[in-house]
């Protein structure tokens, strides 16, 4: 008998049926002798229609009231999946943040959980009872609910889990695992049975979907074994074949696994980025700071930083960024920056993507990058950008090479075969 | 300068344009000098939907469950309405049940207040933010979510203004206050401007919609003025002018006052009333309470009971019902009570009504009774049942005859002019 925290999407509880359909999945697993916790999210649209809803009232919406509204998607759902199981005859009560309680920062719309108390829950364990844990949201020290921003249930999930000392946490998503590359690029990507903490770090921060970079970092920082796996599986699947499907994200590196292990887990592509240049600045101190400071105080995210080697005393500076970010970081270094730093010129490109390949194989391996230079060469695909980790290597590419970029990275690594 | 509670029902804040509206009111009220605590209700509709959407995955939903799915009705509004607010450059707050904290006894979907803490409300008034309190919700002791029942938010209101000994507790709703009959059968209605807490009480139990029953026991308990008023006028009708609007509940009778109030305040019609007959059964001690004791067990409310003089030693008894209730209540009869007691029959009659007078004014005038059944008898409409109590009469008459009924009385009371 284990202790498991099972997390279910939006689209897991999209409907009355699906919720269904959870409720039977659960009930199944408590049948074979588990214990189990479930954290919802919110049916699948209903966040962003309350976010609109909001947004009708004021375009810029209170972040505190924002979250008060928002909440409210978690807590019908939690409300509907316990009912669910009551109607199934499984002991269940619903949980919001606060009745947990779920104490973050302050920080409304994108907070961070500080702590979890898991004393009411584990009474309802030893009372064969499951509890049902509204994710996405919970209370700061003055009692005002906060959310944990997009994709926070994943993150909710992870620390209950961690709170709990669960044996396992559960991601229940649309997508059976993670795979080699994106399924819809390169038809051969094979789902991976194992992910280093490590290399799913790398790929969430890549913009791989399936898992929210927090709720990797709190998997890693807690080491709480987490499986991400299908939802759309037939419910009463039996439970030795379900704990075995998925991708388990796993801490060390089994010794005899590595040796079979092949050296790239993945290719990585990323197509939401732009790129700005700021052209001719002066080459002296303090100058990266002075354009990339006002970019982080207005709360934008720089991804990849390349400077030239300077030239006749300047030089051009350029990054990536969300390209949703762009208009405002251009409207910033064009407003603010430029009459300060007297360069010469700043431009943005939006036809941009980054594809990177991870693997933890990469540190015992030489010559991995130079490989991957030379096939992106020998099809003629300029890099414009590199940026490297210990264990992944970007490279900024146009756009329209992509998906080829995707398919021959696949190839040349062997991530096609077994 | 003085403290408000104010409260709007669904249909005022039923849409984005309605909560602006409710903004804006509040607003003025505000610049006036007044302090504002304001209750919204959900926005219309949406209790409906979430109960709806309950009953697909439970069709009787589990009581704490509903109350968690449906107390975010609620949630969703104060969070609208503090951005309404904070947009017009009002300082403002939303604050659910627990936030407040509102407690009440465990009994989910009709629970009741037990007490409020007002020490975070008062700390908003005194930094000049309005707070807005979600109505209809709370916690039990446990820290579970409870819901007060159907216009509950009436009460939470009250209950606020109780707790804050605020100076009046305004209940804005669609109708322009309460009126001498209602306006749709007798056009020569008038509205009240004051009518006690008694005769508020009386009206509210047959079935005025214009106020819940329990809020009204609240508003005397604690001795609230509480003003019932519409929220369909201008948002910026002078404050002078609106805080003279709707209808006072008052809780003694200026004796100035009284001498030129009419003995009668307002006639009420109470349709969906249902009349159930136990026939010939023996005149003992101990049968009334074998008849409706299992009826009570079932927690069914029974209203108007007669029972015949006694006849050979046996009797019929009779009594009133909510029509919805009377299915259950005849299984009860006939399977239950019939065999046990022995009486000859029992019969259920759903076309019935009930019709009242009412009016703080009887107490001293005699013969208010004999008049209003001779009236009654001049139109050829047959008594079937009669009620009385220090300031109401209600009579049990077919169901056809309730408008005529109605007319009638409001005019041989003068209830039509000033």
């Amino acid at each position: 008998m284990s202790l498991i925290v099972q997390k279910y999407g939006g689209t897991s509880v999209g409907s009355v049926e699906r919720i269904r359909n959870v409720a039977r999945r659960v009930a199944k697993w408590r049948s074979a002798g588990h214990d189990v916790v479930v954290v919802p999210s919110a049916m699948s649209g209903e966040t962003n229609r309350l976010i609109a809803l909001a947004k009708e009232i004021q375009a810029q919406p209170d972040p505190r009231e924002l979250d008060v509204i928002a909440s409210t998607g978690e807590q019908v759902t939690i409300g509907l999946l316990a009912m669910a199981l009551l109607e199934l005859g499984v002991k269940a009560r619903s949980y919001t943040g606060w009745q947990v309680k779920v104490l973050t920062d302050s920080a409304h719309t994108r907070a961070r959980i500080d702590s979890i108390d898991e004393v009411r829950l584990r009474g309802d364990l030893a009372a064969g009872r499951v509890p049902v844990v509204a994710g996405f949201q919970g209370i700061d020290g003055e009692d005002n609910i906060t959310t944990l921003g997009r994709g926070g249930s994943d993150t909710s999930a992870v620390a209950l889990a961690a709170a709990l000392k669960a044996d396992e946490c559960q991601i229940y998503t649309d997508v059976e695992g993670v795979y080699t590359a994106d399924p819809r690029i390169e038809p051969d990507a094979r789902r991976l049975r194992n992910v280093t903490f490590e290399e799913m770090l790398e790929m969430a921060s890549l913009g791989s979907k399936v898992l929210q970079i927090r709720s990797v970092e709190f998997a890693g920082k807690f080491r709480v074994p987490t499986r991400v796996l299908s939802s759309l599986t037939d419910p009463m699947l039996p439970v030795e074949e379900e704990s075995r499907s998925g991708t388990l994200i796993t801490f060390e590196e089994d010794p005899h696994m590595a040796m079979e292990k092949a050296i790239i887990s993945g290719v990585a592509a990323q197509r939401d980025e732009a790129k700005i240049t700021v052209h001719s600045v002066p080459d002296k101190p303090g100058i990266a700071y002075a354009i990339l400071g006002p970019i982080a105080d207005a709360g934008i995210n720089v991804d990849v930083i390349v400077q030239n080697v300077s030239h006749d005393g300047s030089t051009d500076l350029s990054f990536t960024l969300g390209r949703g970010d762009m208009p405002k970081a251009m409207k910033i270094l064009k407003e603010q920056v430029q009459p300060h730093i007297k360069c010469r010129d700043v431009t943005g490109n939006e036809g941009i993507a980054k594809v990177s390949i991870v693997g933890m194989g990469m540190r015992s391996h030489a010559g991995i990058a130079a490989q991957m230079f030379r096939t992106l060469a020998e099809e003629g695909i300029n890099i414009q950008m590199i940026s490297t980790s210990e264990i992944k290597i970007s490279v900024v590419i146009e756009e329209k090479y992509t998906e080829l970029a995707v398919r021959v990275l696949h190839k040349v690594f062997d991530l096609d075969r077994v």
